[in-house]
């Protein structure tokens, strides 16, 4: 995950305002931490910072940063250790100029890039794949002198997932990665300033039209000689983003339901999702209800479908995110009372049916079934709008272990058992192409086929010291 | 508005967390303030902070807190002024002991005994109602030397609403106003713990188990010799909570829908509501669409009622609420756009219903009709899940005045037009009535019609030097 | 302790800043919460925390505290818990207005007139001596409407120590009690501003020039009308504030040297003590030297009247005073360490006459004169610029209980052994009387002899339990 | 400036609360921000941050910061700009493991070195000289995968002021420049825990022992198998500390008074030097006083020398530091009011010689001059702890440019005119060797000769444009 933001204005306006309303936009890419970095031509201004992007910044340091090229980052936290160090976006300074790279993404085999650098004398004050990218750029640019000769020969050597945003020298750089993994679109507003932006939702905010998607394997470059598209990668041999591999959970999870990814709306596919769903696993219940907020939209496709009436049988508490739970063994439970509440009038005694868009570890599932069948109801049904998640991914959502995978090693009535649900269904992996309504997607999570090589990243480490998972 | 809690442990647990997590739940009743006051039976120990209740208390200043009674409040913001000298629980110390106080309501004569107080040497350190509460209560218990007659003498001077939780010399004790215009509630726990609260949804957060609704005119004592029920007023004659004048706004809008009101689910209110509408106020149109949050469950109602699909046609960005606006001429609209975004995919070209809970002054309605025409819709009708707002709140819901209410001085038809609405129609009365299935509710806001004397706090003041509303 | 400070401006300049650097000056008469409060003519406005003043005070609320007329304290946390509800100035509504209150002192029977007042109804929101005085005053106000003989009537009634600034109405009153044990003067800048401060240096650092010290039993009222002086107490019949029973502990110890109380300089008073101190007390030894900060200007004096080097030979660490101790054993030493260092250089094989303000416990001095000895010394010798404290202070100083104070059980002799000195010297009540050059003084804590009648606050209590002190 | 410190630990203790005392007594040599950075054998942790050491650090993060061995560092700020990103120590993993620097001076080809570096590749997250030695450091390593070769071999390419505590891979080392222009020490404890520091002041609050000096030229490295010197250059042939070139303003100036600079006392200096001065450039003055806190132990010096009277007749303001002005035109001279008042009493009428310890640029001599005239002095001459400044630092002291310098440009006569004293006298440069006892220091800033190449690093720059100072 992560939200990566950048603005170009031809009219030089002061943009750094329109790159905190953009994050702003994708703060639900990332809540660990946010940074902006601007040029004003001859300067770079920026300022990170944990938390959220309201917290990191205020109207002092907002002002501060006055530019008209920028880019900027949310943090989404894929491990546990949080520090200011691994915020974006990454700022170096190199004997061709500045740059700074905010990256949405993983990049398989960045360890390997890493050590290999390493070897020949770099040295690294972050964990972050940015810092490898920098290097390798860096590297590049001195060689060829030409950051678009530079980029392609970079995006040679990366495997993985990269939609980046890069800021060198005052010109503004978009780039996706040859699978188109994560997101990237491109907007432009009536003051004459372009944007780029991990969701369409980042450019309604400030107001800025939609142009199109950045291409798989497109670079786009932005300065003052205008708008320019280079072609980095043909290997794919697509005429059209939605033949690439897009991950199939942006659309169920991750996205806002108002972005357009690819020119598909995220809502519409959502809906759809519940519909097929519908069809695929029927159920017959009394009422249909979303675990809240993910499964509402395709709840709503599910209730149309089979005309059963549509509730919401769970309230979320909208201030929950920030509260300390004190360590006792009763309240375990009491993260998830504190989250959401059933409704008991609307539960009495009814048989429902519960959509949520993906099963996990299986833990949580079950602590909703229980809380719902302990506020009365007859029966418990529970439908996914995703199938069954069985390998992990490795190109930047955070997953646990394999092991961990509650469907990886039981099988679909042993599911329903393990979260007590009266009955289960998953939608099919047909169900879920034709819901989003594309060709090809990433589909690695529920099918076990990577469209990358994968580089084992935890062979032989302290993590998985025993790891045999036969990647390289 | 304001949300209050109030614990009482047979068990002798230390108590503090469960407040912490009841106002949790509360929340949603206030976001300006929180404070905590508990007594271990010889001691208190309170602590109260400006801001949400995760970022007024952590784990230190809760440990901190050691008792097994005490109380808690959530504090609304109903003036600009945000000062923590008007956080509550107000506590003081009397020569009787000491005494907090949480409040949720207004009384409308504060002005006239606070003035009147003033004169016998009283004096005050904030603005709060709770604090002229406070002196009168501790005026009769000088005089009774019995808080059960104190209060009931003290309840015949004030007029107005007021659901209070007392905590006095470590003896809990609510009261609801004889008119219960704001909710109060009981409930247990396992641990032989009790609680009062604003609404039931803190009953559930702590797992207990909701005893019943606080009677109007009914006060409850909670300490070491048990639990006592006083009626202190039989002006109403009631024998049923239903019979007094609750807010109606409290299940239209402020409530949790999870609540039970006086046994009657918000939930269930705000979809029969859609229904009632969908009846009175049909509408032929492609989708229907709540303004979310507060539109969400009539929508839904409405949607299944006329047999229209249900979709969210505007997509909130739940991370608002902290942002700074930069102030400029174009970011009016701007803050509009933070919050809500339309899917254009699914409004383009089609006939909208757009559900929403009320109209105020009419300029956000305006404002989100633009967004949606301009996302492509071919037309706009808005229905209102409650009748015309003509009259000011005085009993604790912060409006606008009489002159800024649109419905009080323009007709549905001209209210339609200034909100550039293709129609529009509200529900009626008796429809509120039916929905929420009531005998009676305080409806002065819609009808004009005050439960109570009402006398005007602003005659000839400042705020409203030409004041002639006819009031005391 | 604690310090005030209050400003009329006759030119209407906005006067909030000047109280903030006022308050500055008298920031090391308390460090534990700031507040002030300014009236423009009809509103008041204030800003009160925990913490230094520049911790409390920001450029932003400063420039929100608008007003010509104003006043401020520093506090001194007496007691181990510090809330903000202690914070001063006390500030108060009434039906006579406004009126805010800052208090330097203790009141002796303020427990016997708060309950008194509980008594009659009124109630408490701090356990200050300000509040009290503030429910007299609005009491008397209410009888007399007159503050004038409200202040004279209330006077009569409390005992102890009170300097005090009262903000009434846009009238600045500055109070000193009838024993003048508490500083106070009053001065005026070139701009017409009056100024009303706990000590001299308040008033140079707004560039004001000294008008004269505000006698004992004098009130000072300062408003449009003018500036006008009652003497509301003729008991002591004194023509000369020096005639009074001023804190010798001011001098000594707590004034800024730069300083004047009642005209006499606390600089030259400390250097007269030491060169008395060195008359009474001699010494052979090679080397004078102080513990800093409070014995360096009387080890001067001593240095000079033997005609013995002065070397600072206990280095401060200047940032010391936020740190937190790890706790453990062996860091109860290190406190000092962090705090004092030797310098061996100048200590080795040497003779060293030390010179402390006092000896309260002799705890300190152990820790202080072992160092010294680690550090080499042939022989510490400690020479004491105070006579010895025998009796606890009433009147608003911090001190341990009588039996605590380590000369109220022990002679000089068994307190040299105690604190390992090779001899020990203690200033003479006569020879404080001569260096700091008054007829008379509060000499109680060295006297055992109260100027006033002494109400034992403690009797009775969980704090004193079994005290049989023989004081009411 | 800045102050470094580092522990290894031979009893595996855990040491990291040592760092903190370490750099708490090293304070004075940083205040803009700090950093400690422990290892535990395994894994490095750090915390860095903006502040006084008890502002950065509390008990919870250094109780997170585990290990036995481990550096820190207090940075002083030479630029207006202080930013996380330039707080040490610098850490940065390589293929040859972890690294972290701490740096105390000036390396004055560092941007030649770094330019050098970028166009080989090398990309810099700061702008700091630590990251320009952390780069060849990690060059060198990977050639000779040799520490201390590594070490010997960067040394010989940098140029200017640099003593080192380095942490690399669980080996603590130190490393003084043959010019040995920083002070840097060793010291031992009973527990085994062998230190690094700056000053011995910070040897002396962990209750260590000072070992000796680190040598000019020597590197100590110090790890499980033991402690090791090695002497990197030998171009000073120099068999004592003292004959190298260290900063003659540690002595004067920077260093704690009770740390030991190669072995002399810097207390005993600045005693010496006030006699010296005194011999120099006597007065007839009836009080002799310092300038607060630098001059303080010369002024006794100079006092006990011509047997004049020593007086404190400035008294500053203990809580002064963290002050914000409010901009306005009178406040210029508020900023010393609010750091320094002057003492009337012993001032009024009298012939003041006032110490101090340098004079950069004469505004602020100025001020106090005049403060001491108006507070009613009939004569002030100034004296001074030093020689004439006139030319910059090169190795680490903030200075102004040359031309700021009062005394670049100006006579003694025309400086004793624009102070406004009646009479200036400095200490002349065979005092200031005497006073200190070295056979050499370093006396760039007072004699323009400086004792290694000087690079412009200003040349041609945005700084200094038209720079032409002749030096590379």
């Amino acid at each position: 995950m992560c939200g990566i933001f950048g603005v170009f204005s031809f009219s030089e306006e002061n943009i750094s305002k329109k790159i905190y309303y953009g994050l702003y936009a994708l703060q639900h890419r990332g809540q660990e931490g946010a940074g902006i970095v601007v040029s004003n031509g001859k300067e770079l201004f920026s300022h990170k910072g944990l938390g959220l992007v309201p917290e990191v910044f205020n109207e002092g340091n907002i002002q501060s940063l006055v530019g008209h090229v920028g880019i900027g980052h949310v943090r989404y936290s894929t491990t546990g250790s949080s520090v200011i160090e691994n915020c974006q976006p990454f700022i170096v300074s190199s004997s061709l100029g500045n740059l700074a790279i905010a990256h949405n993404g993983d990049i398989l085999n960045s360890h390997i890039l890493r050590e290999s650098l390493e070897k020949q004398g770099h040295i690294f004050t972050s964990s972050t794949d940015s810092e490898v990218i920098a290097h390798l750029l860096v590297k590049e640019l001195l060689k060829t002198e030409d950051i678009v000769q530079s980029i392609i020969n970079v995006s040679k050597n990366i495997i993985g997932a990269y939609s980046l945003i890069i800021l060198y020298n005052n010109t503004l750089i978009g780039v996706r990665d040859p699978n188109g993994f994560k997101p990237l679109c491109i907007g432009r507003d009536e003051n004459d300033n372009y944007y780029i932006s991990s969701e369409t939702c980042g450019i309604d905010v400030v107001n800025g039209e939609l142009i199109r998607d950045v291409h798989p394997g497109e670079m786009i470059l932005i300065n003052k000689d205008g708008f320019n598209s280079y072609k980095f990668s043909d290997s794919l041999k697509t005429s059209s983003p939605i033949s690439s591999t897009t991950c199939m959970f942006e659309y169920v999870y991750f996205a806002r339901p108002d972005s357009l990814i690819d020119g598909i709306s995220v809502y519409n596919v959502r809906r759809n999702i519940g519909k097929i769903l519908a069809k695929e696993e029927p159920c017959d219940a009394h009422i249909v209800s979303p675990v809240p907020d993910s499964g509402v939209t395709s709840a709503i496709g599910y209730s149309e479908e089979l005309n059963i009436p549509y509730y919401e049988a769970l309230i979320k508490n909208r201030y929950v995110g920030r509260t300390f739970i004190l360590p006792s063994q009763e309240e375990r439970d009491l993260a998830v009372r504190l989250k959401l509440n059933p409704v008991k009038s609307i539960i009495k005694d009814k048989k429902v049916v519960l959509i949520d868009d993906s099963i996990v570890r299986g833990t949580t599932s079950r602590r909703i079934v229980d809380m719902i069948k302990r506020a009365g109801a007859k029966e418990v049904h529970l439908r996914i709008g995703s199938p069954k998640i069985i390998s992990p991914c490795y190109y930047g959502i955070d997953m646990p272990t394999k092991e961990e995978l509650i469907a990886n090693s039981k099988s679909v009535d042993e599911i329903k058992d393990y979260i007590h649900a009266d009955s289960l269904g998953y939608l099919s992996i047909e169900g879920l192409l034709k819901g989003i309504g594309r060709k090809s997607l990433c589909l690695a999570c529920v099918s076990g086929n990577y469209p990358t090589d994968i580089l084992c990243k935890f062979k032989n480490t302290d993590k998985y010291p025993n790891c045999n998972c036969g990647r390289l």
